[in-house]
């Protein structure tokens, strides 16, 4: 099999996302790093770009490699965003528009009316949108989704996703530059822990149980008084399939490190989920007992197989995760180039609807947060 | 030291409850159990006292027995009252009002009208009203509080509470008896889950922090639908102390078993505890490392070591922290016969006015949760 | 019912074991403590015992305790026996001689001729000679040597247990007096660590296999230069239905803290439990999906059910185990009173038999540790 | 940096661990997979080689892929071997001989001899020649050998290493052909789960502590009859620092999936690690308190955070353990090339010597293991 050829904006040197992106998309050898623009400096990115081997697809803004690329007849399959959020609808809508199938670094955008086109082009260009919501790529996540689907647990009921951390709970590192910019509304948004952290609690909640959320109210609150943005939010919610939602997010729960996990309660059984020791799913089955469910054991889902590469009791960790998101999108790419059916295990990385939901979702948490919890819509106006 | 006298009024044949307060009250030889009226079948009730040791202090009626007992000289110095709920008040209040220490099971009225009379009285009497919120005798939970108190983790940024479990979540278990009448307002009152479990939780970060609740909002939902009352809730609160609050309680969460548990943020650091692994309590500094505290650990607080009975590393459990609610409350009886302080290590157990915040909470989680979720103070009106 | 009456012989004011065995006994109501020689020091041990309610049952010495309830009528139908170890075999002889039924602290001898002797003799006067082994009374345990005999894991291959904790580590310690005795021959017998410690992880292999150890192989160690006795070994051995068995037992694993555990693997599945914590109990089924047994949990065996107290998810702990054995101890004795059977789910509790076994076992460990870890029969010569 | 270029023996198209070695040794985009003879049969070897992007350096053979990149000008900087056991000596040897790195998979050799004589090579050629104990590669390891290294625990008094699983316990499977040669002295030579797995344990212990065996003392044993090597052994073992070793391995641990873990005691702390759960650390200085080291964590040590990918809280599993070792190795390859010193947190990587070490290990423990656990010398005679 021929590797697809991928290339990336953003994440030049020094950046955490880009080695991680790199990893994720090298890990199964579906990909190769063939063009980039690495950093908003043209001759920094370009020397950057050259050392990784990119030759003269290396550029020196994400302007020259869209008119790089669009001229080359061996263009590249998958364009992965990793700038700042800022600019990740400009970048993001250049690229649909010109044919390209895109990864975004999420947020997908600042606003839900961005969102929305972001949403319209990708649907009319018929190229792939995908949002980068790691977590949800790791396989005992993708079992959860594959139980809920095939019945095992019955109708859901209520779930209660958490995404509790304690890093940014020291008062006098609040100016600290690394920190202070995500609780500054100019730089940050109308959110910061929620946007930042809660989010994926929330794409998680729709990502295993197949439900959208439909309405929320919030108890935002700044711990850290001189923050103007939530360091700390709780969001009751109500999902389109009758689930119940509560979340938790937070950044100053010392003694937390990344706290994500999920439980789902439904009419037949119970699943229960955690991010910090991510291959075992703990499952009760309505008036039975507490299972343990391990990563890698045989007669699982074809979901959560496709998406375990070590044997049963190997620790498999985030870096892996993320890696599943990049095979799910060489499968969408290479099953249209093959002109066959997706494999519907794969199908699975979360799309342009996911990052407009999300904003959505945010503007709704800091609204309600704003106005002493008040329930609100919490859909984008073109899923209303 | 000679034992104090001890009487009971319910706790019959068959009851779950009576055999609990008989173990909590003799575990450490502090009580002996003297006079009860255990039934309100009269006959019923004098036979199984007869049957265990009572003698004619064995009572048809707890009329009777406050008749019988004032009368003596040798009277009881204490009695447990664990009637059917809405028996609590006019019982605790008759025994009040004759001079006898009260220990009453929860819920200690059904208004907060009759809370706030259970007050007056105890305070005008000048005798122990004492309400049974037993989770607060761990041992841990009284280091924690210790901690909190000595400045440990700072100023209290947020507690997050809970207590889940999945025992009424078969719904085709919901016309039975012994589940139904929880969820019938006319048995239960205004509140399900709520008033049954998360008063526990409540109380426990009221207990820990050393603050009161001022307002609440809450979201209550039936999951089962046929259910007049909650079978989960969620609720953001705020103290007096400053501190945020968020407590979850639910009764179909299929997978938890008895899933009381507390976190605490402070300023300085974090706390973190739950009540199906009570000997180990969870601590993390601010920018610290996270540690382990073992009950029965050397070197703890003094309301550590007092409720402590085995060695490091020996489970205890719930008998004995029930058993420590006792020990307190023998001590608060025997200093005020010895005429001397009270040893305030011991100085812990919880009291009428504890009883009536909870039933002021209460009534505040039912009205919020069936306006939206609107914010409403959570007082009793005397504490205004 | 009627209260049985109990007696002890030591523990003292000051001492552990002493109020440890009354909260056992009361726990349930089951005993009265009527008679004791608590001391020694004659004036000190009446005194106390007088101050425990014993009024002129409190004795000087167990000869005059001897002298005194062989006089009475109304005689103990228990006696407890928690003197230094040295003294057990001739307080237990004598007072099974008078007809008495006997707990014995552990070691019930310090030799195995001795234990031969309290054997036969318990067998001879038909009284009850038991040795107390609390772990075995947790429920949970219980639970597993049911679902053993029950063939729930077919054939037993291997067990593996170990009882490891870390506080004797400290060199500087040594010479502390309340340490330095078990490392002294003159005063501990041939043996420490595993005499003291791992006697308890063996007895629990056997219990819940329903098999005797028949030889072993020991390596024996002191970790701190200084003792002469061990304090750390390593146990290979085998039983008498073909299991395999593999006991660790140290005092020097700094960090652990009472780390008494057991693995039992079968042809048809596998069982883990450790009594740090008692009320989870990890079973997988060959071929099948490990599941966390909780105690209380419905559908368990009479025996876990006859020794489970509080409501499931509510922790239990070692005091609650230990009144267990007192619970069996007193059906034993009611059941020969009412001239009925025993109930076979109570019929459990530990006797001069395993407390013989044991001390061969302690001898056998110290032979084979100071030979290079010979192989050598493990059991009393009067069971070969 | 240049990507160095890398190739591999064996691995071919099905194998489990061929993708792994490209997993790992590509992860972090050090090593280019150039040059392959991946399956013994020439042509199938040639053309899964090839579609791997080989080119003509897809060899249909390890003799024609030793003349091929012998007389290339930009031959391979290291060789894998992941070949069937019996032929790693041979092609070992061969490719040492000719100058080039390898890396072979475990078990190095099948004889002493044959292991002294990869060592006697690899000194005298001045090559590396690393053995793939993978696990050693796990950021918390290192931390831990770390930590021993600057005397954080004090001195090494007591090690206990374990590796067990329950993968073989299936009576009916034994002749499953993937199992059974396992079992097979024909094939697996004199040991099955010692030197399967067994072995990573001991390497471990050796790894950790910087102390290497000398002598040991087995108990091996077939709990499934019709096998002729052991499925479960317990080892003995003692250290030329000092240190006491226990080690117990089993593959009919039911229950257990991959249970590879250590605790370390030393005379001022105690750590304890496992690998299913290997983004923790426990560590309990002398009269301290436990503490949960996390992977990730600020001022680890320089061994830690050169092996720590993703931020603190993320899980890390084995395949970046893997990685790690690839890292090592790069290290090596490029501080030659480049003339410089090796970072000497890079020097870590597994050697002949560990390999030769650990087969003088498996012949001790089946001989001790056939003549009732007799002491036994267990290193290799080179280094007695």
């Amino acid at each position: 099999m021929n590797k697809l050829k991928w290339g990336m904006i953003g994440g030049g040197e020094g950046s955490q996302i880009g080695p991680a992106h790199r990893l994720g998309a090298g890990l199964d050898g579906l990909f190769e790093f063939k063009a980039g623009a690495l950093d908003h400096r043209p001759s920094i990115g370009i020397k950057y770009g050259k050392s990784l081997g990119l030759g003269d697809r290396a550029y020196g803004s994400w302007q020259d490699m869209l008119a790089g690329e669009t001229a080359r007849s061996d263009q590249i399959d998958l364009v992965t965003i990793a700038t700042p959020n800022s600019t990740h609808f400009e970048i993001t809508r250049a690229f649909l528009n010109a044919g390209f199938n895109v990864l975004c670094e999420k947020p997908m955008t600042m606003t839900v009316e961005e969102g929305e086109e972001i949403v319209r082009i990708s649907r009319s260009v018929g190229k792939i949108c995908a949002v980068n919501y790691g977590y949800s790529g790791y396989s005992l996540v993708r079992h959860m989704k594959a139980m809920i689907a095939r019945g095992d647990i019955g109708k859901i009921r209520l779930i209660n996703a958490e995404f509790a951390h304690g890093h940014h709970a020291d008062a006098s590192d609040a100016d600290n530059p690394r920190v202070r910019w995500r609780y500054d509304p100019l730089q940050a948004g109308v959110s910061a822990q929620f946007a930042d952290c809660g989010i994926h609690a929330l794409h998680m909640a729709s990502f295993v149980s197949g439900q959208e959320i439909t309405k929320l109210s919030a108890d935002t609150v700044s711990c850290i008084e001189t923050r103007e943005l939530e360091d700390d939010a709780m969001v009751n919610f109500r999902m389109d399939g009758g689930a119940i939602g509560r979340l938790w997010t937070s950044s100053i729960a010392i003694g937390r490190q990344h706290g994500l996990g999920i439980q789902i309660f439904g009419e037949q059984g119970g699943l229960r989920w955690t991010q910090e020791h991510p291959n075992q799913l703990y499952y009760m089955p309505l008036n039975g007992r507490l299972q343990v469910i391990e990563r890698g054991e045989n007669n699982l889902s074809p979901e959560a197989d496709r998406t375990s590469r070590v044997t049963i009791g190997h620790a498999e960790g985030m870096p892996l995760a993320f890696a599943n998101i990049y095979s799910d999108l060489a499968e969408a790419i290479n099953s249209v180039k093959e002109g066959r059916e997706i494999d519907p295990a794969a199908d699975l990385y979360p799309r342009a609807e996911d990052g407009l939901r999300s904003m959505a979702a945010v503007l709704a948490v800091s609204k309600s947060g704003l106005n002493s919890g008040i329930w609100l819509d919490a859909r984008p106006p073109m899923f209303t």
